[in-house]
């Protein structure tokens, strides 16, 4: 190997498309991590409140996967089998048939699709579309679900739609939970144009959302508002999804991010942290009767990725109780506290707290300043990003499995880098 | 782990959607793997044929690139990074620019998408319509090119298609080479339909193409074919694309498949054996003068899959110098003069031979035949597939590092498993 | 001519398509009309308050354009000229430019559409996309522009949507003003989803919209309200389309609907009533710098009606001066004081009166009213449609030029045809 | 009316839309016309190579049918009806029904679509996607079918198809008959991509053709070719759309022009010369299985042009008997005799004789040549237009109704013309 790019970033921006994003954010050469930690090539280290935008919620490099996962690897398991049947997979049915579906009495089907979000939604819509017969889909303001074509037409940010070169088709995007100010109901609103055979509303095959929008500002949706809208789908025989992928795996508190709202979605995409050990994998679930595939009708090379079922599997007994529940939800309050003590601490934010579970963040008022906050943290050793349409939210994104005081450090870089914005902030108003 | 589904599928029937297929052919369950070779949890032996569906060019659980694995995964190396940089990344990007890019005189940007084929084909196909300010996309007939819904729209199987639930729009599928069998140009009927004002063609982006197709049976293009292509699209300023997921990574002989053709595509694909392993990752190669994308335009949880950058980086040094590359032509004309000799010695078949490189098979003129073949050999210990619109074609896809002996082995059971349909036919017609 | 048909409906039934509609609510055969009135062949006289659902504002066969259109027509002028230059023509262009335009202050250029309604909808949307390179169009709630693909892609009806068979894009319904029951400010949404980046809305080229609904309901926007649209469109670059085919040609009580609310479209679509006497005719205006057309862009075998435009001018004389507005509005504020003691002498409507100008109408809260309404009167002589997506409206649409008298025969005809379906409704209730 | 413009063009200039077209090829102001002349202002007499591009198949101002005209006008009888049943109207099924539908042996229904070609081509769209349930629909190449958005997706013309502001969709351009120079059969062609479920097409609803493509260059298929594509819309099941609004009416020579071809379409669009008269009107036929269209799924205000109904019935007569079309095929006959010679004598157009029928012309070799010949026709009195993708096309369209001592002198004036413009040629070649 040549060294002459050693420790450098000359050969990403000489050779990566100008595509590349979190390398500019974060600009240095990771080499390590574990937990909750990560180190780059000169041995700085960092605290991880980003965890892989969620596909990290046990942390890096978890002891217990790691230990499946080479050992399963050093016996010449199956590493790759398409949709074959193996070992590993069928481990995975098993664990996760026992662990999450029957004891929350989810009567769904499985369907591996290719090993990314964005896969996971498209076959949602695709089944959707093929079973009601319907080609259009409602989404919601700010939501956010992957970047092919079928994804990106139920996605709301206008740069990244625009990316797709052509008009984006067969979707409508009406308002989410809160998205006025003033007090309108939003789900009457849906009501409205669904009941009115004036409205221009073509009658959709589905509602897709997300209870807590994580790409578009940290906006979780009220229980009730998600019950209501799982009536109004009941009412008008729409198919109601929820992409769970970045809420879901207990990032919000329970395994799937809407079970506090007692709703039964009749499809749910996953994917991010289901594997447990940050490796690509995806599952799609639906009601037994909507499993109108044909064989082969959706597939890909790497529906089989079979190291991260052995992760997965390993994952999945964090959930055999509810202890990890209790442990998630004794964070978040933690968490709650220290946003609202900086929104009132910090008036120059204009902050408002978004968000639950270890699903929460700042949304300010004034402007680029979460960029700042997240740029000032970088430097002190946290690794945080921003979300929402402008960027205008600083996101806590820790591992589910942190330490306590891990978390408590974290806050205190936070605390210090809003400190030193406001001041440059002041000194460039005065 | 509950045992009661020990020595059965019966997990996967009852909790796997009705999509999976590829278990449907091999029911078995399987457990490990090395080179060439895959074993059920019976201890059964098969020898492959299949590679994974050219995921696995380099056989099963290469034992270099596993212990660079192992030993990455056990020093707490980054598993996991979004697109931050890493020094796994860097290494690939190193290794890829001085052995497969610069010796071959390619100057492409590499954009690292989501980890499947079909993210590599979105981003190309967004690319190009960005790039040009242009919707349309010129496919070919049998074309493949996945399943999310921007490369459905350029897939030519009808059955996939009609799986999308809505119109497949802004795309346009053109005869292929050898498309007719009276001997009409397809190259001139392009120009023509791009020339002709009145055709209703409107102007395209880009044209797509597999140089030999391998879902829609095996059809390789003509060199002389791909230069009068590229041509073309010279010369009405159309961007070229080639998806080389399937055909790629040495499959044909080459690492680049068109690299014979001596063409100069605008905008490659890779993915499938790109890791080497058979574990998830796909690059988008183009043209410095193309990379338009803005920061995060397209994105993805899973385009940092360290692991895969870690086994790649192994892989390439397979093509360090031409040694690899003589060796699989050397098994390519084991190959052809196998299927060769079976046209003539089974008329029966009907049998055509179609492909090159380790990318070849038999499309059978009477019907079911493929597949029964398929179904003997897999008795007979041969794990193989077919291939083609009416799946009319079986498919000899060893792994490019297979051993003489177990090509021949392999030939062995094909020729078996064809007498053994044959028999069966001639009773059936008797 | 045969005469088995004679005094009969039977040639229809059995000979033309099931989408005929009109005939079967007045299930007659009209033979003869002047002014306000109209006979069928057994000599029954009707009062019209339909007029030719807005064709025919200055009554059937007005005798001064039927003298001018004879003459025409005997002197072997010009018939039909496709897009040439001919007297008939120019003698439109110049009375539409000195009464029309002029006067108030429009410098519009004209273009002479296929002669319908929807031919002039759909060369406004291609012109705003063409102009503004954007392929998206914002239409309101229960909108009505027309029948073909365009037109009906921005037509709000689920039945006339569905009518399509393919799904309609490039559009986006949002709701028009008053749609909310609640006091929720329509402007405000449309302003809050252009400004928001997250809101999914892709920037429009234009939004479309009738001042009154004419098909929807009968919906008059305030002029507040207007104006206030016209703002956001001036603010975020976007094109204004004002549809005034069925609500422009003094309807409301001036030529064009929009004038009151102080507005100045950058499109305007007129038909209907354009040549006075029930000629098919359609023009569109736009602003000079929009004329961005490339020769015979956009034709039609029908552009050069020039019997439409004999009459067209002839019918510009009721606007040399400001009496025929006057007179309208008189006579709409007769319509409106009958149509308020309706709502309240007849509670058990649980009536709104809709509308504005000659173009009023009262919604029905009570299921299937206005239909049994209109059905009664028909009974009664007099000829009068529902209107909104579920046909609650029954719609006053008499002649601009109708006597008062004639108006108030109308009224008691109404009235009457009230009292009668609300005693039949006790009778059922009872 | 102001005297400012008389014998001029410029209020055209200032206030018309860019767009017009016509009027700049043949630029004056035309005010009188009868049977196969025009006169302008200025008293020129024009001969009519053009009849209103095939509406005015039976010359202008055809004496009986002003005579019917005039008389249905002066007795106040009904103008403008909507879709309600008039004695007009009766009129009109009646006489179509004796004379053209029941000779031939054809059970259509009739819809009156809106009075234009492309709105009876909407409607065939629209009923073809409806009744099948699919959305494709296949054209041919340099075929013509109206400028709103349905009817343009299905048109060949790049500039046209521009002009539509957004991708077109749903469906898919073929090689009409002859398109290959070389022999192949564009027929197999479509068979095998409908037969292949690889190809990329998606099962279309139908087939959309004209017999002789008008304005895509006068281009006849063989009566073989549209014998076998009825044969292969039957063998898919696919529906079978002639759009006869410029062939059809006697144009070729028979009312429809596919009757000597011997297929029966599933739908036929008709408009242009139907009415006879010039005046705007369509409608669209279809077998009574199809017609499931509910009441006023499709509608439009000009439905009941009830002035056409009346001069469509008299134009009937002319199908009383054999005779008319007799009289179209010797004339037919002359036009090919002359332009044969043409073609011999005049070597420098490299030309090409096309068409049939009363519907011929000569596809020039040479660029600019044929819009030249039409240049020089207009100095010399006579109105003959292009056709074509580049206007490659000088096309004879006299009216039916021609005297041979009119079409003689045509042909002398034509010829004089092509002799100037050769000579022009030639001096500037030299």
């Amino acid at each position: 190997m040549s060294k002459k790019y050693k420790n450098s970033l000359a050969i990403f921006e000489q050779l990566e498309s100008e595509v590349r994003a979190y390398c500019r954010s974060f600009p240095t050469v990771f080499t390590k991590a574990k937990g909750s930690k990560l180190w780059d090539e000169e041995g700085k280290e960092y605290l991880d409140f980003l965890s892989g935008a969620g596909a990290l919620n046990y942390g890096h490099n978890n002891q217990k996967m790691q230990d499946a996962l080479v050992r399963y690897i050093l016996q010449d398991n199956i590493s790759h089998s398409l949709d074959m049947a193996t070992e590993a997979k069928r481990n995975f049915l098993e664990k996760f048939n026992e662990v999450i579906l029957k004891p929350r009495n989810l009567q769904y089907k499985v369907m591996f699709t290719g090993p990314t979000g964005t896969n996971a939604v498209e076959s949602a819509l695709k089944l959707a579309r093929k079973v009601t017969g319907r080609t259009n889909i409602i989404s919601f303001t700010n939501g956010f679900h992957g970047m092919t074509l079928g994804s990106l037409s139920v996605t709301g940010n206008a740069m990244k739609r625009k990316g797709a070169g052509v008009p984006l088709q067969n979707t409508i995007s009406v308002p989410f939970d809160n998205y006025f100010e003033e007090d309108f109901d939003t789900v009457e609103y849906l009501k409205q144009i669904l009941e009115d055979s004036g409205s221009g509303l073509d009658k959709p095959a589905a509602v897709i959302l997300e209870t807590v929008q994580g790409e578009g500002g940290i906006n979780a949706a009220r229980f009730h508002w998600l019950k209501r809208i799982e009536e109004v789908c009941r009412e008008y025989n729409i198919l109601l999804i929820v992409d769970d992928i970045q809420a879901g795996i207990g990032r919000t508190g329970t395994f799937f991010s809407f079970e506090p709202a007692g709703i039964k979605p009749d499809i749910v995409c996953l994917s991010k942290s289901l594997s447990g050990y940050g490796l690509p994998m995806a599952i799609t679930l639906f009601k037994p009767e909507l499993d109108q595939w044909k064989p082969g009708e959706h597939n890909g090379t790497f529906r089989g990725n079979n190291l991260a079922f052995v992760t997965a599997v390993e994952s999945l007994n964090y959930w055999d109780d509810d202890s990890f529940e209790k442990d998630i939800q004794k964070k978040a309050n933690v968490v709650t506290d220290f946003l609202q003590r900086l929104v009132k601490d910090f008036p120059e934010l204009k902050g408002n707290r978004q968000g639950r579970g270890l699903m929460q963040g700042i949304k300010c008022g004034a402007k680029d300043l979460a960029a700042k906050v997240c740029q000032e943290a970088f430097k002190r050793g946290l690794i945080m990003e921003t979300s929402g349409p402008i960027d205008e939210v600083f996101k806590l994104f820790p591992p589910l499995t942190i330490e306590i005081e891990e978390l408590k450090k974290g806050f205190e870089i936070i605390e210090q880098s809003i400190d030193a914005v406001v001041k440059q902030q002041k000194l460039i108003t005065v």
